[in-house]
């Protein structure tokens, strides 16, 4: 008899296990049938990416997306939208940027000045080209750099089946590249665009000098130009003339914008949901991170939609200045911290809007374990859209709030077209498909439902 | 001391096993990087589909594939590369056709012809619009359609998440609604366009009258426009001209493409790769299906830059006329019945030169058995390319070689831009990204390894 009850008990937890697995399979099917018959994400995005366009922090154009968005998440059943204030450094490009080849030959050079970069004296700056790939190579050659401009070549490594290995194997020579030559003299730098697409379009990015360095001009250059430049360094010296009119205007004021659904039942959990609401100056800012912020928005809006009510806090956090200095993450964790916060889970999504393949998890390897066969049970439910639970980074926004213990998710789309956008004037509306867009958001509503429906 | 033995041989055994793991998974690893840094598929289809264009079977374009095909195919190190002649029905668009309401309005309409359509009378045919959805509300309103235009405009369905599910959903009113029409007696057809995309452009394909069905103009018309006229319809009666001067030309010969390489240990056992060679003839024919012959090639090309020299004997067949006839793919598995071929497997890719999601096969049921363990090896080899080893369809080409018994696969490519462009002027070069058609190709090339490789 008792191994009868015995039975029957786990027969019928088994059937309340299938249950709450049919139960939640049709709410996820029901998310993602909403998302790709809704695309609502897709016309927020027209709207930041062509109608505001690029928001460099402390620009105009952030503040206006930092309008935009914070009026439209007062429409998405929150209980509370606020904008959080954080300082960050606002750098403006100024007129658009010139390089030109003087010697051997005269030919304009496709460039871009780099985040961080100084302007030119007014009539422009000139000097020898030394070619070098690496920091390493920097050091080695410090004394053939004095007086001339440095052009970092490293090529983008198109092996890597995930283009943000290449992209990590690469971007040191822009990040640190031109404070490193700096140090030893050098007068500019010219950096090869991180990038594998075969056009030669420009891609920025953030370069950074220390305290003690001499910020010097630096430039990304499109790749087209880069191999010209290096094929005739192969033959002859070469001379370069480049202007840029870039000024860091110093602090000034921006926001990150929250909107909050309180929790029904564990208002003191919170789940976030995430991007970053800056972007470059060129381009609109439609994958980076234009794509993290409407899908973040559509994760409150299919839940209006339909009707769900969660157990738990959540949050929609578009963070501000991302790309050239993390205040608003930065800034966002520290009054967490202070006010005694506890995020259950945050999930970033800022790796462009593609079709989602995998939630990659970052957790203390000590709660890892209490995880584990959730990952199992959401690995089984993800499984019919083709989306894996794995091990790997978040974001750069979520990441200082790891200290509270909670898991930090990293949304992982398709990344084989992203380094042909990323901070280019290519990143523009019609890089974005509606439907894998909108297949991000649904794969991001989907996993805080199922984070919410946890005991 | 017997079960020591047996421990042994079991040790052994895993150990045999896993380096024979180890050393697939290396295989696979190389044929990937090799794809994405060489990328000559991307090449050959540039060629294709904008030297060549839109290759509709019969035409000149169609005819130019094959003689440059044929001749990268001698440069693969193939034994041998024929033409394969079938005999096919060429139908020709002629002069651009027009579609114009007449009233109550006068606009030009986004439209057309569908391969199979005829011509109007020279001064074109007009005629009141009668709009129904499915070949049941003909069958229901056979009464009213007589002398009238018949327009089929049932909507997309967006919900899907694979897109062909709504390709399926849609497209016999495409296929079998003209003829339906004509059999009571409407003078011509304007179908919407299977895409769901937000555009005008109209997209063609098939339409088929039987023989003792007066074959009838039929045009599918952009879905500003279907949407345009169905919203006039509930207002007013509407009148629409149509010019089309499309006609069948009859019997023409044609070919595929066959390029072999001879098996080292097991000739008679045939490894199949293919795509088809024709397509439509506005666009590139790019997606459709210049990638699947492109990747077929690229497996050869793949395994030459490796030096894998393959232990059965390899085909890659590139069909003639799949669109509007599949003559290619009868007459070859014609040939090989009547010859005592065996088809050990076959692959198409005819999905479009996405990223690649999965394989799905199509297997006698008497043989899965045997195959279910190397599907689960193979589903563990593919994980770390986001590849599945799945249960469904193929492809046509090579559906009529399923009674020889062999494993039949499809690859299944991401499919949510597939009916964005295609059977219309935007499937062209640029719709197609080179790493994602490059990793059709690895995949395809993994997939006839691992198969080469079963004892």
């Amino acid at each position: 008899m008792r191994l009868l009850l015995g039975v029957l008990f786990i027969w019928n937890l088994n059937s309340i296990k299938a249950q709450q697995m049919e139960e939640k399979s049709f709410f996820i099917k029901e998310i993602f049938e909403t998302a790709l018959t809704k695309k609502m994400s897709y016309q927020w995005l027209y709207h930041l990416s062509e109608q505001i366009g690029g928001r460099i922090a402390g620009s105009p154009q952030s503040l206006a997306a930092i309008n935009y968005t914070h009026k439209v998440l007062d429409t998405l059943g929150t209980h509370s939208v606020i904008d959080q204030a954080c300082d960050v450094n606002y750098w403006n490009r100024g007129a658009k940027e010139e390089g030109n080849i003087i010697y051997p030959v005269k030919k304009s050079l496709s460039i871009l000045a780099l985040g961080g970069s100084t302007s030119t004296p007014k009539k422009g700056l000139t000097g020898e080209l030394i070619e070098l790939h690496s920091i390493e190579e920097i050091k080695a050659n410090a004394k053939l750099i004095k007086g001339k401009i440095v052009f970092l070549n490293r090529h983008w490594n198109n092996k890597n089946l995930r283009t943000f290995h290449s992209y990590g194997e690469a971007v040191d020579q822009r990040v640190y590249g031109p404070n490193e030559a700096s140090k030893y003299g050098a007068i500019a730098c010219i950096v090869r665009s991180m990038t594998g697409s075969n056009d030669n379009v420009p891609h920025a990015g953030v370069t950074i000098f220390k305290e003690d360095v001499k910020a010097i001009p630096a430039v990304a250059i499109g790749i087209v130009d880069a191999d010209y430049l290096s094929n005739m360094l192969k033959v002859s010296s070469v001379r370069v003339k480049l202007n840029t009119f870039c000024k860091n205007q110093g602090i000034v004021q921006s926001y990150s914008v929250i909107g909050e659904i309180k929790g029904s039942e564990k208002p003191n959990e919170i789940i976030l949901v995430g991007g970053h609401l800056d972007s470059w100056d060129v381009g609109g800012g439609a994958h980076d991170d234009g794509a993290g912020c409407v899908q973040s928005m559509e994760v409150f809006y299919l839940f209006k939609q339909l009707g769900y009510k969660p157990r738990r806090t959540l949050r929609c956090v578009l963070f501000m200045n991302e790309e050239n200095g993390l205040a608003g993450g930065l800034k966002y964790a520290k009054i967490s911290k202070e006010s005694g916060e506890f995020h259950y889970a945050a999930i970033e999504s800022d790796a462009g809007g593609f079709t989602p393949k995998a939630f990659s998890y970052d957790i203390d390897t000590g709660s890892l374990k209490k995880y584990t066969p959730y990952f199992e049970l959401w690995s089984d439910l993800f499984y019919p859209y083709d989306i894996k639970i794995t091990k790997g980074g978040s974001g750069a926004d979520i990441g200082p709030l790891k200290e509270q213990k909670g898991i930090l998710f990293g949304l992982n789309p398709d990344s084989q077209r992203y380094f042909d956008y990323h901070h280019s004037v290519k990143d523009r509306i019609e890089a974005v498909h509606p439907r894998e867009l909108a297949l991000g958001s649904a794969a991001m509503a989907s996993l805080v439902y199922l984070l919410d429906q946890t005991p």
